[in-house]
């Protein structure tokens, strides 16, 4: 038997990792066998390419950028997403290919189109079976990532409001283009009723 | 006016390095100003990534290879070829595009037409005018390459003699899909025949 496959999305600041855990807690509960992870890492090819993106000393043209994402992407579903699924295994993965369409393709002016046909070939066919878009204005996200320490503001996170609102619209774009592989959850309410909610649209969608 | 783009092919061993260099110093006398690079590198995050692809210590999925190639090659494009081309200046590349095709679809395995594709996105239309495919037998690029020092003999190189033939052969079936752009010269003649076969065909075909 094959297990479920959820992705979380959303901008900076909407609670993405925090609900990763509490949906990881839930399922446990329900005696599901559960493997988090998260993106851009999640195996050590990936972790060593997330290292490089992270490294403001080394310059890299957005397309380069693209297909590192693909790249870490590629080896995370490779060597540890399918293995698992095979197994029963569920996954939650904290950001996953829909990053990638919003913040290279749509915020970034990449393209959507280009990077989802990048991802194609780094994914092979392996689409997440839910996405749970964690929705906040772009205001509060952008203000719930400048209130963090100083570590978590890499160049990803530090950016202007215009682009925080790019990266929500785009958010919304991908959603609606795919309504049978989404879920939006109002991210804005409190995090009880964000997780009641979560695991609802999981309920309702998976089990 | 736009410079032109000229890339050399082959397997290990077959004098890829030494003519490029030959190449330069001949255009260099036709009062063409070159620049010369290789893959994977060429740039700062090309070279930041081909360390990656060399480090025995990072496992990575063949797909996770082919991005990452693909990656450094966007870069090298967009930070270093592409403007040095509009500038009227000529590029000579040691591998390219070519040889991911080979490598990682022919003989890794993925196809040809997927790692085509993955490149597509890489090159964004800067293909090479003339790819100079220097031929060896399989046999005589493995031994070659066996012959060099410890330093060179990465992992790409140490492989054994049915992979070197998947790699000349590979390169054949993408010099014939793309006769107009491949000019194919006998690398097992002596070295200054080769440099006098490379120099006639940039004559003929771009001069």
């Amino acid at each position: 038997m094959s297990g479920k496959f959820i992705s979380l999305e959303g901008g900076e600041g909407a609670g993405k990792s925090t609900h990763s855990r509490r949906l990881a807690s839930w399922l446990h509960e329900q005696e599901i066998a559960v493997v988090a992870t998260r993106e851009p890492g999640g195996t050590a090819g990936a972790d060593a390419i997330r290292a490089l993106l992270l490294d403001d000393d080394v310059p890299l043209s957005a397309m380069a950028e693209a297909h590192l994402f693909a790249a870490a992407r590629a080896d995370h579903v490779e060597s540890l997403i399918r293995p698992a699924l095979e197994k029963g295994q569920w996954i939650i993965c904290d950001r996953f290919v829909d990053s990638s369409i919003v913040y290279q393709g749509i915020a970034g002016g990449l393209g959507a189109s280009v990077v989802r046909g990048i991802n194609e070939t780094a994914l092979n066919g392996c689409w997440p079976d839910l996405t749970l878009l964690l929705r906040t204005g772009a205001q509060i996200g952008a203000e719930r990532a400048l209130a963090r320490d100083g570590d978590e503001n890499d160049r990803f996170s530090i950016r202007d409001l215009s682009f925080h609102e790019a990266v929500a619209g785009g958010f919304e774009l991908v959603a609606a283009a795919e309504p049978e592989r989404f879920a939006i959850i109002d991210a804005e309410q409190p995090v009880d009723a964000v997780t009641e909610a979560i695991c609802n649209a999981v309920r309702e969608r998976l089990l």
